[in-house]
């Protein structure tokens, strides 16, 4: 892409209002912009990244067995009424009335509608075991919505939602979302502790959050070093991480006697981007919603429900990867894998060098945003460091005559001149 | 994609309250549900069609040279105070308080957010052209919603928007979207005709609506024969469209004299999915922007939005293509290429050959869905027509012992027995 076809509106200056890095570097990178309190629009790079980060959670959920569909955005209340959260729920709810007066919402959460859309079709134990899950937008009315996307009204999440018939099930569905959790974050580049969570207001019993660690994170945890020594590679790596001691410092304080020696005990601080729940029959009792068992007798499923906050999961990755001069994307999210500047747009010598590698990378399938914009080398330089893509490849009037090209690596800061081909290789690599 | 594995909940009898074929089928194949009026969930199958749809329709944007972002779906009343349409538009928008009390609407459209993200930051000439896009969910309280997802409240649209400082700009911007919209119909498998259309509330003067044809259409066209001859690989085809007579009856009843000679006037029905406008400068002028122009002095630019239903199309192509027994769904769009039937699910030797065809076509990238469900032949045979997946491989006790597999091509009703290596050769072609 052409930065000049595209839409990059960089800012010199953080607004005011933002508070926290992320937020400062989405909004000064032109990834996003403010619309209304809490409410962002993703301009095109952010997008991308957005996009990305989705692509991976879906191929996870895939993974695991995930069947994927999706929820409209508006709930009528009534479906809250019948399970008792309409009330329950507090202002955070978007509560409105249609043309017609009716009661509805925009869906904080989808319990309820995928319970009466999947158990109103199954009859029988032969139904199940089932996973659904979907992506799309939520609305929490945040009485301050803040952090920029971390803390939003209006965000995307992944939702999924298990039915089993008996417990042993519900436990095997739990374990696949929190093995593809694991692979999730993994895939994304970054670094994340499952912590033991209390339950709250869904329910049930077994409850896990995930954290991404981060410096400027949220939240203290407390873990076990051990912890960091198991790949999910490990076939037993949910059982390994299920038994490890990991809590939020609020519950850490409340363990009168804690496991782990205090040379293996770590504090860190991390962002929750995840919470998966095993609640049972909650919602299939509270409904009124039952199959016919293996035995013949009627049994309420039960279930699971497990979130990852996609737009939320935007923030993070920039709160774990970024340094002075702005974000570092792991090449799995970077919006493109390679920036080129020209640094002077104009110059016969310049321009064609740029245009045949933009066309060479074009054509190899490296995604590549060109910056062809008529601005000073300085300029091009801060603003492809602030967006933060994981290569550069630097193309002025010096480098052009001795037939080479400046490879910047983002992250490391290593430079190179190169040829053009030695420059490709080392991008596409 | 085994059936076990997803959920496709097909019903027996049409819901009563489906009025048109494509809503009766998309409920009775299990691709949608309603879950409040005119609002549906998208269930695995329906999901992956819409999901197709709305590939094919970012890869024609992206050809004609939009940048892709994504606005949220909660916007803020002041945007549409400011440009006047707050008190113009009726009760099909939603509108509603936050928790403290500020004026918020569900975007039934985006002209006013556009225009302010991107004209907030153009200050020169230099910034334009500058065309945008979006496929975001979008709500338009209807009275009466009805014909499914054909007019549904809760509705996915593809939205792009065109900035330019001149005339010839603006039509070069219209032109592009025009060909990109007949490229998206007929990658789709459908024929669509372009309909000059009258411009309506959003203003301007030129706009053209596009008409996807189907006997079961809700509206009647009237157009020269000659437009079924104009390819789309003509470079000129836009040209030659605009200039070719095509007219909704309204429209065409008020023509006083109609330039088509009798015998080369045809009557089709047919289905709205697009419409495009050229509309100048109301919204840069409404909200007060301006950019400088070309020699010096501020100009409003002018813009173009361009509309394509995606969710509608869903519908739409439904309408077109269907026969007694249910969806005949064009290959592109197809929520799988290829239906497995065991007919007799338990049988050692047929679940055998079932799991190599399975694996075959999977290993081979050929989407295929395999019915493993403990069923008669007869439901699984009416089944699988209903769902309308372009190709059948029906596996039963006679063929696997005679070493050939019944294949079906779904259009034409063809079938024929071959042997494993020949039919899948044949449905991978």
């Amino acid at each position: 892409m052409r930065m000049t076809q595209t839409f990059v509106p960089v800012l010199k200056e953080s607004p005011a209002d933002a508070e926290i890095i992320s937020h400062k570097l989405a909004l000064r990178a032109g990834l996003i912009r403010q619309t209304a309190a809490g409410i962002y629009a993703w301009l095109p790079l952010g997008f991308r990244v957005l996009k990305k980060i989705e692509a991976i959670v879906r191929r996870e959920q895939d993974r695991a067995g995930g069947a994927e569909l999706l929820m409209p955005t508006v709930q009528s209340a009534d479906l809250w009424q019948r399970s008792g959260r309409y009330d329950a729920y507090g202002p955070e709810m978007l509560r409105f009335e249609d043309r017609h007066g009716r009661n509805m919402l925009y869906g904080p959460t989808n319990e309820e509608m995928l319970t009466e859309l999947f158990m109103s079709a199954a009859a029988s134990y032969r139904d199940l075991p089932k996973m659904f899950y979907h992506i799309q937008w939520k609305f929490r009315d945040e009485r301050r919505p803040r952090f920029g996307v971390m803390r939003g009204r209006e965000f995307l999440m992944k939702d999924a939602y298990s039915f089993d018939v008996d417990e042993e099930g519900l436990r095997r569905s739990y374990d696949s979302q929190f093995e593809a959790y694991l692979r999730t974050f993994a895939a994304l580049g970054l670094k994340a502790v499952p912590v033991r969570a209390p339950t709250g207001p869904i329910g049930g019993d077994l409850s896990h959050e995930f954290h991404v660690l981060a410096d400027t994170g949220e939240s203290a945890i407390y873990y076990d070093a051990a912890l960091e020594d198991i790949s999910i590679d490990d076939p037993e790596a949910v059982a390994k991480l299920s038994a490890t001691y990991a809590m939020e410092e609020e519950e850490h304080e409340k363990v009168a006697d804690c496991p782990v020696p205090a040379d293996r005990l770590l504090k860190r601080r991390g962002i929750e981007v995840g919470h998966i729940f095993a609640f049972g029959s909650k919602y299939t009792n509270g409904m009124g919603y039952s199959v016919q068992g293996r035995d013949g007798e009627q049994v309420h499923p039960l279930m699971g429900s497990y979130g990852i906050g996609v737009s939320r999961l935007f923030g993070a990755i920039i709160e774990a990867c970024h340094d002075e001069a702005g974000i570092v994307w792991p090449r799995q999210v970077a919006p493109y894998q390679v920036g080129i500047i020209n640094l002077r747009q104009g110059d016969e010598a310049c321009d064609a060098a740029c245009e045949q590698l933009y066309g060479q990378l074009t054509d190899a399938g490296v995604e590549a945003l060109y910056d062809d914009r008529n601005d000073r080398g300085g300029a091009k330089f801060a603003t492809m460091d602030l967006i933060g893509l994981p290569w550069q490849l630097i193309v002025g009037p010096k480098g052009v005559s001795a037939g080479t090209i400046e490879v910047k690596n983002r992250a490391t800061g290593e430079r190179a001149d190169l040829s053009p081909e030695d420059a490709l290789a080392r991008v596409a690599a």
